[in-house]
């Protein structure tokens, strides 16, 4: 194949745009993000809110997702000073944005589903 | 297993939005799947240029992807008469279109990015 071309491919495939997704493939790869952020895209919750919505996590799950999702700056986490203790969990400005992702995700989806089903018929 | 009956299993427990978000995964969860597409983007390529494209993969996990995605309709795989036979794979109408998946996360990515690096500046 052509040497040029081959590089002027793995330029536009590198960089900015590769760590982009790579980011961004960070946030929804596993089995309970998404969920736990589409969640979330309703409104703050506490955590028994959040165990009682989401079918099939354990605590201990939800409590690790929560922690990765504050760290990557997708949820925030804020502590109320009430007896006993609240805490409440909410999408950061980027989490909420991600719902223009989650938007997309879900038009190809269906739009795939149509084709797949057409061709199966 | 066959990724049809998937998609139809999951449908019976859970809303459309739900199901087209849980396809778009399925294409691209695992670490595979999005290089290959990308490479696909730049036109049809053989298995040997697919291989040598997609730095790591051996060709025992790029014959399995592929095989998965053209189970899934996002990729075409052609079988040219010649001596000796030539294969060639490329995307499908539903692949090609995977493109605005991709461009949003990329966008949100580059977004989120920023905003987190200001943060701990």
């Amino acid at each position: 194949m052509n040497e040029v071309l081959e590089l002027t491919r793995v330029k536009e495939c590198s960089g900015e745009y590769v760590l982009a997704i790579h980011d961004t493939m960070n946030v929804i790869n596993g089995k309970w993000k998404l969920p736990i952020m589409g969640s979330l895209l309703y409104g703050k919750k506490r955590f028994k809110e959040l165990e009682r919505e989401i079918p099939g996590i354990t605590p201990r799950m939800l409590s690790k997702q929560l922690k990765d999702l504050e760290l990557n700056s997708i949820v925030k986490r804020t502590v109320y000073n009430t007896t006993p203790v609240t805490v409440e969990y909410e999408l950061t400005p980027s989490g909420k944005e991600f719902r223009s992702v989650l938007d997309v995700m879900v038009e190809w989806g269906m739009q795939h589903r149509k084709r797949v089903l057409k061709k199966i018929r």
